[in-house]
């Protein structure tokens, strides 16, 4: 049931024996913060970078350094020393660089969105199982206390029945001419979704808005509605022109709803066993007010949530799956539903009306 | 320019010579509020509050008044020292009872909405202007000192062009079988639109999406689109089942972005001199981050707003309207386009598609 | 154990049939407060309205009322509907008043602080006493939603033992030459822990530091520390140049923390289940931190409270105590409690060093 | 005027030609911290670290590193590669450690507090003068950039005369049997005014109040009393045993006040142009309230700051000083003048009074 804090707890710092030997591709923001995670963690040995520019590389492992830097991949996929890669690289090349790693016998860590079409990943996904291989994608808010918190209070029933999920993710953010905001951001939102929701992110109708008010030539501001159950909404505000920071997301139920505001550290998570009960009689009051309403007032609590970096269990979790021979918590199925998802915000882009959807679940 | 503020502010305590005589009609949650601003403003004399129940009434007014308690509204609006009265039944007697008040010669003030129909509202209006009446609805936020204030933002061109705005107002509330959360809840973000954006709110299209996840019988959440300029969205959430109580907008600027907090006292309005510039050229760097985007990364600016309750300045410029021969500054018309809006809304939700508006304005 | 909240609830609106009379003698900012509460409380009727400025009183009850205007005290005290005085003028006319008001045969509500020495107190207290009349005085924080809980959870011992107090109450203040910021604002913090601690406030030091940066002729900024137990410090902060409003309490205990912030209404009060546990043995480890530290990292807990204006509960109080023939809960032994600590914070203004007390509860 | 960060932007990632080597001394929390940032600043060659337990020292440094690893310090300091050293092994060793450096040549960085005793940071400052070598200490706060807008917004005089300040800082901490509270935690709040105040902070009393509510054998709680200017007080609160984490700087000033919440990333600074204002000429008027006060009411303003990592700007100060042959902003004067008021503070915890001191600036 929790695979990779088992495993993480279970390894002690220094015990080196059996590290597992991998490679970053791509020495970008991202990048970066995989070499240090993987530089970190007792599970790893980060033997080597890969980068078309070996400047930009050296930088990123610093001074007085043995990381091998290496700017052909051929000649990094064909060392014996590399059991995993992790390609941080733009999404143009993420199919091509998975098949060639996979190819060459390597376990892979992609960063989203997995591809560029449903094709490409479903691709991947086949050559990954015919290798043998483990094909993670790098979902990395699913590995946050708080997310973890969340998939086990919904799988526990704590909210009773979940009656709308409303998510916010509004920042300043990089606008960029190839990819619009759906794609930027809602690939967070929609991974923590499928990872949350027991049976998975799998509505029957998507519908999406955006708009490009700034003329930056793709969409900044973004909303999307899902349909995650009969009358339950799941709805997604994603925006790269908001100077307030908000990351916020509400999973509301019958009996407790729970809040994560994920820019507040000291009060991440909140339950609250608030809500509103409807009267089993109604009358025709005066007081309409009275009849119809019934408030439930309880406490609120925040529970206590270790500060861990997700990062780290993310690379955890990888190394957790090569070794127990298993696909790992965030899958190559998972990057598909969530590529589904926002190929399918395209077309309602394009359309301007509700996309149909075949079911998720079964199509991957 | 500022009609109500002036007025207000040449009045001083105790200058009883000109007090317009007021009744108030339905003494619910809305009428004891009325009551008691009718009570205390220079500018009015609260004569009588009338109710079908008049014990309800009496424990309205307290002990040792003299204000008539009445509960047949012939004999209130046949008296001679009523100049004007303030509606506050519910919604399906707002037409009937704001027709007879005018036929006696009243001025009107009447809750949200307006009407029941756009074509009662259209009657309402018209019999006012042939009775040369003042008829004004109590779009309560528009006399908040923080609307006025961006109002008055917008209308100075702060913000630079604006590129989309975002309104929340969730909370726990009443959930209503016969109103849903978009007519209970949504008038005010209407309102304040129309009150503030210059030119008013008239968006061609409109769109909202709303479920029932407790089976209420009606929708309990709900979500609005309207483009208020071309690529330029204003969206609402509106939701009953919240726990968390959030009434915040955002309006943002290609100068600055304007966000408004109406729960936090000590900061409603912080105008956030920040935001994303776009380059006047794009080059194919390496680096996309670095060559597509730029932030201005400017201060942020509280503004002092007094502490006022909007409904004391609203009966204010009621009466100032009624003074001077005016409209009000939420006259009849600015009920019917929201109305209006209100209205398609509800197609929308019938047919789960965008409706087309007429240009509000022209039809108001 | 609760008589106040029973009381107040076993009586319902309407129920006019014991009402008692009172009057408010002062019209000022809090006799506005007193009248409005008076006004709207089931157990009273307010029959009149005491003050040297006739005007003054008109504008407090408003148009169309019957109360009685007075500006003669002695006419007040000499009807017969009066069962009780609030004596709401300033604090030089407390003493005077209270005791003509006790002589007529009334019961007396007085504003904070009770008297300007404890002579005057003491007198008082012994009127009340010899004339069989409850003599409260207004400690309005102790009436708080807040607060209550906070006594309860202290006496229930659901914090262990208690470490510490810590209490900052920092606003612009109203500057007054002929009080300091002390006897203004610290009244409040005193009457509080008074209510809460169980045993009531009863150091048997007190050490306070004022200053007066603006040379105002009195102090503006002043800390009070006291030890509540050994090693147990009672620290508070009161301000009145800060343009910040804190109103915060810190109850640390041994097993939980119990946060007041009274400016957030959303989340009044927290109970921390975090701490720090001292280690039964403690080794001279190479990592001192591992060795000397434990954390407990529990949920926190905000409670429901109802929000319910602490006056109504106050004059609500005030009818039981008369009615069953009892102390009020906070009685002018309390008051008197207060008195002298604020006394004693003169004295170590003056002297620059720490001040003994006797111990309060046996003087009082 | 400002050297640091114009040196540190004069200097671009890669331009290795003017490196200074380095060794941390010690690699404990602190040290760990240190390595991070001397390895990734582009003005340093971290080229060894010291610590008599070597497996420690190899896992802050990870794998795949040529960073030499030393137990013995005569070793280190006899390299000549070694321009500087940090030292971040306990107060008891910085003494001796720091003079073997500076007889060995090496500039010297130093964690707070500088020494034990007075004497000793006197003895170590008189080795570096006459050595010739920089000796700095890390106060890593005055790094930050909020601490350097305050520095510059008091020095502007921004604030008009400053009023009072009062710091906060309490968490849940780290009982040590060794070091009390004020040793802990105080050196902060010391050396940020010490920074900001323009003149230094030079108090000529000192008053601190502590106890110890858990029997740790240490005072955990404390509270230090300074005058900074005639009725100017400074207070700081500083508390291991508070689940809370505040960390809250408030300069009240004439004109504006300037609050630091260091624990709000999105809003660490805000500069309220709020205040109470005397009046000129005070009436003896019926209302006191009315006469004798003036609010201030203006706007807040929440300056853009920089998020840059303190301890990397503070590396960076250390090159510039050694290169420019001048004393690095935190020097070991700064360092004694908090020194100076820390040892006061045991004064007055074992005398229960205050504490008389010389003038620091003086004595430095």
């Amino acid at each position: 049931m929790r695979p990779w804090s088992a495993s993480s707890s279970s390894r002690t710092v220094g015990d080196s024996v059996d590290k597992l030997g991998v490679a970053v591709i791509g020495s970008g923001y991202w990048g970066t913060n995989l070499v240090r995670n993987f530089r970190n963690h007792p599970d790893w040995d980060l033997v080597a970078v890969c980068d078309l520019d070996p400047a930009r590389a050296a930088r990123v492992v610093g001074q007085r350094s043995t990381i091998d830097l290496l700017s052909d991949v051929d000649e990094l996929l064909a060392r014996s020393d590399v059991t995993a890669v992790a390609i941080a690289t733009p999404a143009s090349t993420h199919h091509a660089l998975t098949l060639r790693a996979l190819a060459a016998g390597k376990h892979v860590l992609v960063e989203k969105p997995i591809a560029e079409s449903l094709d490409q990943a479903a691709e991947m996904i086949t050559a990954a199982q015919a290798a043998g291989r483990v094909l993670m994608v790098d979902h990395t808010f699913c590995y946050t206390p708080a997310v973890r918190y969340i998939r086990d209070a919904l799988a526990a029933g704590d909210l009773g029945d979940l009656l709308y999920v409303d998510s916010v993710r509004i920042n300043l953010g990089l606008v960029q001419p190839d990819v619009n905001v759906f794609w930027d951001l809602a690939p967070h939102d929609l991974s923590i979704l499928d990872f949350v929701l027991p049976g998975g992110l799998a509505p029957q109708t998507l519908s999406a808005v955006g708009t490009d008010p700034l003329g930056a030539g793709t969409e900044c501001v973004g909303h999307l509605s899902m349909p995650v159950a009969p009358e339950v909404l799941a709805h997604v505000h994603v925006n790269w022109l908001s100077p307030v920071k908000v990351r916020q997301m509400i999973f509301g139920g019958s009996r407790r709803t729970l809040v994560w505001d994920d820019v507040n550290p000291a009060q991440r998570i909140s339950i609250y066993d608030r809500g509103v009960d409807l009267p089993t009689q109604r009358e025709n009051a005066s007081d309409r007010r009275a009849s119809t309403i019934s408030y439930r007032l309880g406490d609120v609590v925040v529970p206590a949530l270790p500060e861990r970096e997700a990062l780290s269990s993310m690379v955890g979790e990888l190394a957790a799956a090569i070794r127990e021979e298993r696909a790992p918590l965030t899958d190559g199925h998972a990057a598909m539903r969530v590529l589904r998802l926002l190929s399918a915000s395209d077309s309602s882009l394009a359309t301007g009306a509700p996309v149909r959807l075949d079911d998720s679940r079964s199509a991957a």
